[in-house]
């Protein structure tokens, strides 16, 4: 069969405002790309009774009786609970079972909360195609003693294809609204995934793959067919770039997910120093040297692996710290805590509706990592911001920690 | 004469709000550090006539009589006019006379408005000790069509000694009030300077220096004489690090004097993007975007002596770049001007009282400069911000700069 008789169908697992953004954006690039990608987007949402409010635009359309989430997307093409007042493209098509989303898509996107992830995981494996590639927009890792793992990786491994990530400054009601702003994709394109359409031999165990510590991967990749269209950075760019919403294209997964994940540690730092009234100099000079421990991190566990110039350069990196410690939630909520006199925790409990500060968990893992290996030394702020949680350390003493 | 029998004696040159904050701050370092620098800072301060409100705590030493600058500041410890409300230290001693006050100082520390640079260097001529050594505390390079020159390279080729940079994500009134934030000192040490006080010969030619493009300095050194203690990071760190001002020494001149003037650029770019009524997100895209510019334009013509990690790491790079583009002028009245619908050039003249924006005449001669090599594929932002200026390109045309 020839090359280029098949499209790659997309399927956005998760629906919240970031899932329901990103399956907007990519649905307006697959209607420009028909000969890529098949048009139709699959959104899968987890099913629930929405009642559409009296002054709504679709209160007619819909009626006052409770209506199923993925009926009122698939009429109004509004995601009426999570993305309200934002017009999805008529291409994106909500799905309330997961296995029926994803089959028969050759493309992946993840995009719900952390924690459902082996549940979800679980309930995919065995229903996708053997060599669909996926795309992360979870950001981070998991942290354990032992161990430090990309979230894409994880994935990746769990289903048996290549997962990359993508990361960078991003808020998703901005996007939605479609308020310019530019994001990283890492993706470390299994080298049979470019091979020519011109029907040069394929290359049949689809390329042999390294995972994020330089070691051959321990999974077998499926070659994709030599029917579809090539699947790499030009194809990527080509799904996810809008006019407000920029591209940059990178292989270093190590990069991406230490960033996303560990600027969080950060933003709570700033947070405590903002809230004890020092100024943005101050600020600056705490994400500053945080951005340092990430890269000696990366360094230090990732040394065959990590493109330092990806946390200097990259949205992912610089990018997502400036935005974090300055607009986002990790950040307001530790600057809450130190104007109020009380922990963060205590914050975390009355304020967040059971919601979780991704910051502390990773201060804790990440602390607890590099003590479980003695390797405390190089990373002063990481420990500091555990010190504070712990009600050990002081926020008046974080300049200490900058003196030779 | 055995070395370490004489001490280094420090001179501010400039007593504005900045200069008088950095007198204060190496004053203090001085008293703590006998056996390297001389108690007694002297700081010149052009001679003014200042009369003393009635509410000021100064009232009854000083009266209603208008004093001269130098006896307030001597008499009451403090900069009434430019840094009211700062306690000095008493052995920071205000000098009228420039001449008087950098004789027999083995350190000089530069720290006035750019523009009065060359009256100034010629007053100071000849009254020097030969082997003064510099640290130019004024920001940035003077462009022109055919060469970008280093300010501190500047002022050490025309005095013939040899003179290093100070910057950093700074407010000096912060500074002033002992709030904590960090900075950068660009010395490249001269060799000889470092000599070992243990008797060990001497190098005459107090050691080959290089300039800014990696030739060998058109500047003979005078070497630092035998009974001096050495001076180089060791020291300069000692001279300038206070608890609420940590300093980091690095080598790179270019680096720092170039972050130092171009994010003035980028400043002005983020003022206008927000202005436009972009968020966070965004500016940050325009800041990132900009420090790649910042770095390549380094590359481009400084090939032989950049160290790019300069840019990426010390607070002179990207620590500067997020509080200029977040809390300092060039962003707020670039800012302003798209709020407002008006011209920055417009805003420059209602709401500056005489003052000027750095980041347009810097805008202005960047782009000029690149024009004329021929140089301007590579620099996109910098030649949009120009372009703006001029009328000729839009700012809600700024984010299809950053598309592929």
């Amino acid at each position: 069969m020839a090359r280029g008789h098949r499209t790659h169908k997309v399927t956005v697992i998760g629906s919240g405002n970031w899932g329901t953004t990103v399956a907007k954006l990519v649905a307006e690039s697959t209607r420009e790309h028909p000969d890529v990608f098949e048009e139709d987007v699959q959104m899968w949402v987890y099913e629930e009774n929405v009642t559409i409010a009296k002054d709504s635009p679709h209160y007619a359309a819909v009626g006052d009786q409770p209506q199923k989430l993925t009926s009122i997307i698939n009429t109004c093409h509004e995601n009426a609970k999570y993305l309200p007042g934002i017009k999805l493209p008529s291409n994106v098509v909500a799905n309330p079972s997961i296995q029926d989303a994803v089959k028969d898509s050759s493309i992946l996107i993840f995009n719900f909360p952390h924690e459902f992830i082996a549940n979800i995981l679980k309930q995919i494996k065995g229903h996708i195609l053997p060599y669909a590639r996926g795309i992360s927009c979870i950001k981070g890792v998991t942290v354990t003693d032992h161990n430090v793992e990309l979230i894409c990786e994880y994935i990746g491994e769990t289903l048996g294809i290549y997962c990359g990530a993508l990361s960078g400054a991003n808020i998703a009601s901005e996007i939605a609204n479609e308020e310019w702003c530019e994001t990283t994709i890492a993706y470390n394109t299994p080298p049979g995934d470019l091979r020519a359409s011109n029907g040069a031999a394929p290359n049949d165990n689809g390329g042999e793959h390294k995972d994020s510590h330089g070691q051959i991967s321990k999974i077998k990749l499926t070659p994709l067919p030599q029917n579809y269209p090539p699947l790499g950075h030009e194809e990527f760019y080509k799904l996810f770039s809008r006019p407000y919403f920029t591209v940059s294209m990178v292989s270093d997964v190590v990069g991406v997910s230490l960033g996303g994940a560990l600027k969080n540690i950060v933003a709570i730092a700033c947070g405590f120093v903002e809230g004890h009234g020092w100024n943005m100099t101050a600020k600056t000079a705490v994400m500053r040297r945080g951005m340092l421990e990430i890269i000696a991190f990366a360094r230090e566990f990732f040394p065959e692996t990590i493109e330092e110039k990806t946390l200097w350069e990259e949205s992912a990196g610089w990018g997502d710290m400036i935005v974090s410690c300055t607009a986002a939630r990790n950040w307001r909520y530790s600057k809450m805590a130190v104007e109020r006199g009380v922990t963060v925790q205590e914050i975390e409990r009355t304020e967040l509706n059971g919601q979780k500060l991704q910051g502390i968990s990773t201060s804790r893992e990440v602390s607890s990592f590099l003590r479980a290996r003695g390797a405390e030394q190089n990373y002063p702020l990481f420990l500091a911001v555990d010190g504070i949680l712990d009600g050990k350390v002081k926020v008046e003493d974080i300049p200490k920690l900058f003196r030779k």
